[in-house]
């Protein structure tokens, strides 16, 4: 667990820092990709991100207050701009004093997106467009859980959901995704794994969940699960089912009941992450219930998830040189790691010219 | 303390690893010697224990629950054979997989014990006999302690009783203790600690048990304290005591109080080991509520130890190049670290034949 | 922080271990300077300092109790005569014990002074005057604090009491601190940073205050600070204040509510320190509610420091090679830390003669 930050995770990319209502105006510490950060935002909202350390003494800038444009460290008054520039202090000249560092940081969709790497290369551009967050056909709600293991972990869970059988078994699970084979392939910049069972029960939560929408629980159904990976480290999952034989995924609206769980995964350290889940429906869209009850029971399966991680981690890291096996229902973890060695790789390439 | 493992205990033998109730349904993950370890049993009953890795992607497999002869891992249902054996994983082949590895376990005595080296050595003609264990004239009770230190630290306080004065002199000490010499010798492959007190008084504890026998509790004993060393960690007390002038350790039973104090300890760590007490008594057989009594006093009494030996391992490990005495009344505990290392160097040892 | 402990703080001289009272029957282990030491008064009542660590087993003194002057090991009795030298041992000869190190100790002014260092250097003669501590013009109350902090970084908090306008601002900061420069020069031995604030209102603990003697508390005063800073790391704050025209620091008593906040701070490790904090006011001499008041106040404003000063240290161990701004505000700290280096140097040299 020695390597430099930079070989675990890409940082010339956008990644969730925090949701838009974590960041008000008390000013927020949090550690993203190994570097201690402070968002706030100033008086007139706009957020912004800073090295977490005041360059007169080291204290956490996160103790601080907000004053106009700027943050004023609570130890003995300097006060930063948002671009990292000193503004003032009392009774000192502030010109000569070093910059503090600051990270790009965009307000979008719900979240608060930094930029950990090169200023320089970040663009709104390159954020992801996330249909359901602002349409008024989707309706999300989600949370955020402090998980003590590699992103990656997470990542390789989330792109093979045989685990929902087992870990998941309550609420989510069934024996037909374990025995129905997926497909992973690559879909532009995306890793797909796709898995489409027909013809089978719903667990219970989706019971639950045909019943919301005016369905029969008690027959079968066709469900799907496709699982997307881009980088960084986002998942994001359409998972539903559809009175069977009605067209399953391209049904009618009326017969089936589907939605996209959302998943930014951000590295704080080597061995854990900032898990920012959620989960966006295209039905009942107005009911307030739902949407709470949705929320509840998916932060009690993402716990289960927990568990299981976090006592992956230690094996792994009680055990660093043992290989693990990449069956092809791990395609998808495979796939997307490689992606995220490649970015990495691309990262540290020595500058072309000489 | 960043010795190899193999250098603080030896492996090719019987260790305790857990109370045969402490092993169910359930799966139960513990260190031991160094090793993370499964115990389950089969549904059969039978007990297994295996490396607690899941050759698929470096689970718990503790986590995971029982199907038929086969742990079934919790994240995505690789099922392991009691032999560690992979027999099956949904969708896929397995006949190429890892073989988890399996270590070798009896149930005997009301105590799982595991052999953490190597396999083929293992024999159950290499289990102690423990002749309270499953006989009608004695009764036993115990506990199980998780202590923060080098269990020969374990192994030292209990072949050195002078403590007792000190560490528990509200219920079993007396100054006699500390003036009576003591003699240490083998005796066999055991070492053995014996003193006998004579004329002596009965402290509080050991007042009570002779009134639960119906002797008078005012009058002078002869007092015995045997204290058996075996490998690798096993200290057997023997210890009760007479009415003063029948014949001590060989009194007849109607004017003695004897008892055999159980203490095998099982390293976990370096630093910390598992330790599973208990106290076998061979008179008021039938009486429940004493052998509940003298479990719970039991339990406070060795508590006192714990502290202190918890203190001393900071201590050690603080200053780890300070010599420590070797006192006449160290001499069991040295002679027990002797064995240990000795066993220890016998594994070590290169092979013969070149 | 792998540095040997003589590189961070001086060792030849005097620090406060403990407050008088923290010292009683039962012996008292702390760690000072790196050294785990344990504190305890024979039965005429006489403190002494004794090296944590029994020379028997290595069990921990301090576990142990006193018996007439000497203090006895609670695992196997080894007693301990208060200069070191190994009294008795049940059966045990002990004149060829090796000596446990004691460390020179003196009560005075209340607290416990050790001098960890060479005890042939020691000498009461070294240890601070505290006019305030014995005087019946003075009364004293203060407290305790554990703090996870370089012990120096607590000494660059009180040399620069700017820190008050932002970590105090509810009860002794005001806006007058940070706009009035402040003066740091050497006084024999001392590094004394002063403030003084003309014709300023008083902030709500003063107003309080200066209630509490009879005089108006919305009236503009003279306000001071005077910070004393001696080796190793005593810094005693001259602090208070008079109705405004009066002469300030040099009023008459019957117009000014003066003050000192005594501040030993007794390295424990690298990254933490005992804190011993209090307040001796020359006014209200009889109030014994008042002294319980301030001490509770104290407590609640020192508590305040202690957060900004544990998110200091996380961040100057996290980026150790960054260089803080030293400010004309941080000359204390500055001058400060530069007596302790030479202090330390000054130790270290090797012998003039060769």
């Amino acid at each position: 667990m020695n390597l430099p930050a930079t070989s675990l995770w890409p940082t010339n990319t956008w990644y969730v820092a925090a949701t838009a209502d974590e960041v008000s105006g008390k000013p927020l510490g949090r550690q993203i990709c190994g570097q201690q950060i402070v968002l706030f935002r100033n008086d007139a909202g706009e957020v912004a991100a800073l090295d977490d350390f005041c360059p007169h003494r080291g204290a956490a800038l996160s103790l601080g207050f907000v004053r106009g444009d700027t943050l004023v460290c609570g130890y003995h008054g300097l006060a930063v701009g948002c671009t990292g520039k000193v503004a003032c202090m009392p009774g000192q000249r502030v010109g000569g004093f070093p910059q503090v560092r600051s990270f790009p940081v965009i307000e979008r969709h719900g979240f608060i997106w930094l930029w950990p790497g090169d200023a320089s290369q970040a663009s709104p551009e390159l954020l992801p467009r996330l249909e359901w967050a602002d349409s008024p056909e989707w309706r999300y709600a989600g949370g955020l859980f402090h998980v003590q293991c590699d992103y990656r972990l997470l990542v390789d869970n989330l792109m093979d959901l045989t685990h929902e059988t087992y870990v998941h078994r309550t609420s989510i699970g069934q024996k037909e995704i374990d025995e129905t084979p997926c497909k992973t392939e690559m879909v532009g910049d995306e890793v797909v794994t796709t898995r489409l069972m027909g013809n089978v029960p719903a667990p219970p939560l989706w019971q639950s969940l045909m019943r919301q929408h005016g369905l029969p629980d008690d027959q079968l159904v066709d469900r799907w699960q496709i699982c997307h990976f881009s980088l960084p480290s986002h998942v994001i999952l359409e998972v539903g089912m559809a009175l069977a034989g009605h067209g399953g995924y391209n049904a009618d609206s009326s017969v089936k009941v589907s939605s996209i769980v959302v998943d930014f995964i951000t590295p704080e350290t080597e061995t854990s992450n900032w898990y920012f889940w959620g989960f966006a429906r295209s039905f009942c869209l107005d009911d307030d219930e739902l949407t709470t009850s949705i929320r509840d029971r998916q932060a009690t399966i993402f716990g289960e998830d927990v568990e299981v991680l976090e006592q992956q981690q230690r094996n792994v890291v009680r055990y660093p040189d043992r290989k693990l096996l990449k069956l092809n229902i791990d395609a998808g973890g495979v796939r997307s790691r490689m992606l995220i060695d490649r970015a990495i790789a691309e990262e540290n390439k020595p500058p072309v010219n000489a």
